[in-house]
């Protein structure tokens, strides 16, 4: 069964542990810029007009493309999580050490504020929209959204990254893991908002000083992608040997 | 010449087999999940308007890279077929057992209607929109149009997955069965729907209660499946070994 | 030099070669078929409105996708050409014999036609667009934007499938094809209409009896993927030996 | 540390450099004919209407494809830059001479001149469109769009493509580059225009005569681009050697 790995103090303060703080703060940082920068385009676009489905295309594809992007390019200094709910299934799994994951969330949630902040200046001072749920929705059933579709997500990383078996699908790995994403967020978007991410709803909370919903961005996505995590940690691997850098 | 695979009894109830088919609800679960979720999505967004070709990318997108995704986070596990056509195509080129093959539909059917009951709840209690053919369209025509794009998409499950000449094409093979269903859903989505999938279109049948026209996407998936089953692996595939696990 | 191959007569009726026929028949078939389609299902939606946005992205994202499987199905049999304008340019660059090359193109001009002649059908008799300059372009620039797109279309193939020095390019080689398709029908779609393909466009011609401007979409693609087939063919490749089957 | 090559002055004149820069000529008049022809089209489907979410996802898709493939069929020959910003990018992180990169930006250059003058011809003598930025957003917010986004997109070639521990990355790093261009415009598109790249901005001024707004594409992309080389160049490479032709 797999076991959650507390890891060795030092380990989580190597110069390789650094890089990958950095690489994760990177990484969410040009994630969250492109994906809440898209948000901002509609906006810009239309006049803060409702959403339609053309602006959704357009938000979906921005997040599926930026986010496989963001994942490549961390995927062999940290991992390429770019997300709490990532580190934290890859935790439960045992493929990460909690005080490791402690700091990826710091990267992480330090990656969205400052994408946000940047967006607010370059945009010349548009706000910068938050997630919440709609109009008909309630906070439950955006919670059991959330749960759903990071529970996707995680259970991509683990079959295409995390898994010893994955063989060639470690080639499109950061492909799936983004397009699952974009996916998602053309189901979900008009409901819940399809975060998936409780750093990429974090960064706009902070920014705006609107923190409204912003607990179920957290409880929805922690709460499937740790079950994804036990899922697939403990039915689909194993013998698995924790997930080292550069396993894509 | 490729035969039908019958299999013996306990090899459909190994551990790896039960584990297959909880991969197979889980991938089959996730696709209809992000499928049905993005037509849901544009009768939010448009309440209930008519498709337009804005609507018609959203949906085509979401399926394509949901399916993609749900095929290669599967493939390692259960090969991925996330469709009854799939299965059935597999099993006439004498890639899977019969028996083995009921179980993986009954899992993707379940995995569906878990998905629409789900998607129920998430929304509010949103209607979960059928298949069906479209004004204009008699039953045949839209038998013979599932028939085709059927055809296309297991075809292309055989000559990137199945063929053991496929080589590097493997790589890529779960991109390419998802992009097979985004192409045809923007040709054939006006028309019969675009379903290719007797399991897509089971699910919010029986959610909805309404099995108006579900015929047409059993007969003419299965249809389609079987023809690009027997003609692939009797013309293309010479001294062919059955699909297994991690072929991907 | 590269030299164009003419083959001995008897390795055109092989029966590899006779499969390769086939082959290129189904690929073009399932491209046109799916990229015809989203035309019409563009005219079916809005009731034959001028084109939009949001259709061209429909019409460009279906014609990208499905010609990456095209010719992802096809690679390990025939090559997978799929287009009369393909097949000239590799054979001025000596990669394929014209006995055969003309094989190709008859296969490939079937499959185009049996396509429109099923979509006609399943369609319930809508009329089969076809490729014309718009108003305000005039025949020569329609020749010359189809030279230079399907340039661009056959140096792609060139480059990641007949290239020896291509390495792990073959991978994704089918997915370049096909997204320089898309990318250009976005470009070009408005003025020429983006065929880059003269089987593409002579089965709606044949199948709607308007051969109106046809000739355009022989001249500009055969006149555009020869110029890329001389100059990557001489200028690029060095040593090159022809291109075998299984060479993606 | 990385270095700064400054090379032999015979090298940048082999056979093999001469090549190359005609591989980056080519693969940069393709990228910016079709990028500059998607907003081009859109001009002509709207009677030159402000743009819409439909439109920025038809123009952000149209130049991710075409830079995805435009960096492939450069890979092998010429390193496939298709953009002074990556050029230089890459000579700060020592991975290309001064004296090659000098040669690589006219190469770009002239592409993009001639994509314009072509785009002018075959579209019947429409307006070539420039990049600037929006109403709304000064010269400042724009530079640090184009730096913030250049960052991404050079950091991302490194990542993938210049990176010796990049492994199964490289098979995808054209996707991955195209891809982030894809995102960003969606982004930045209705803000800074989303340029990324002094050549894809050049080419309409010099065509249609506007140099307005145009220091802006070559101050944030340079800036972006030398800084991402900076910091992956000296912070995650390690031992790195030059990147060799090929690398992909």
């Amino acid at each position: 069964m797999a076991g959650i790995a507390f890891g060795r103090f030092d380990d989580s303060f190597s110069l390789g542990s650094l890089k990958a703080y950095l690489a994760e703060f990177i990484s969410t940082l040009l994630f969250v810029f492109a994906g809440v920068g898209s948000a901002m385009a509609y906006n810009k676009l239309t006049g803060d007009a409702a959403l339609d489905p053309a602006g959704l295309v357009a938000i979906a594809v921005c997040h599926g493309f930026a986010l496989f992007v963001a994942v490549a390019v961390g995927a062999n200094i940290s991992g390429g999580h770019v997300n709490p709910a990532v580190t934290f299934g890859l935790a439960l799994g045992g493929q990460i050490t909690i005080l490791t994951g402690i700091f990826y969330w710091i990267a992480q949630l330090l990656g969205s504020i400052a994408a946000c902040y940047v967006l607010k200046f370059v945009t010349g001072g548009l706000a910068v929209p938050i997630h919440s749920v709609a109009a008909g929705v309630g906070a439950i059933e955006g919670v059991v959204m959330e749960i759903i579709i990071t529970f996707a997500l995680v259970y991509t990383v683990y079959a295409t990254a995390a898994d010893p078996k994955k063989g060639s699908l470690a080639t499109i790995a950061p492909i799936a893991i983004g397009f699952i994403v974009g996916a998602n967020i053309l189901a979900a978007g008009p409901f819940s908002g399809g975060s998936m991410n409780p750093a990429r709803s974090f960064g706009p909370a902070v920014v705006s000083g609107d923190f409204h919903d912003n607990w179920i961005y957290w409880a929805g996505p922690l709460v499937g992608g740790g079950l994804a995590g036990l899922i697939y940690g403990n039915v689909f691997i194993i013998d698995h040997a924790p997930l080292s850098r550069g396993d894509f």
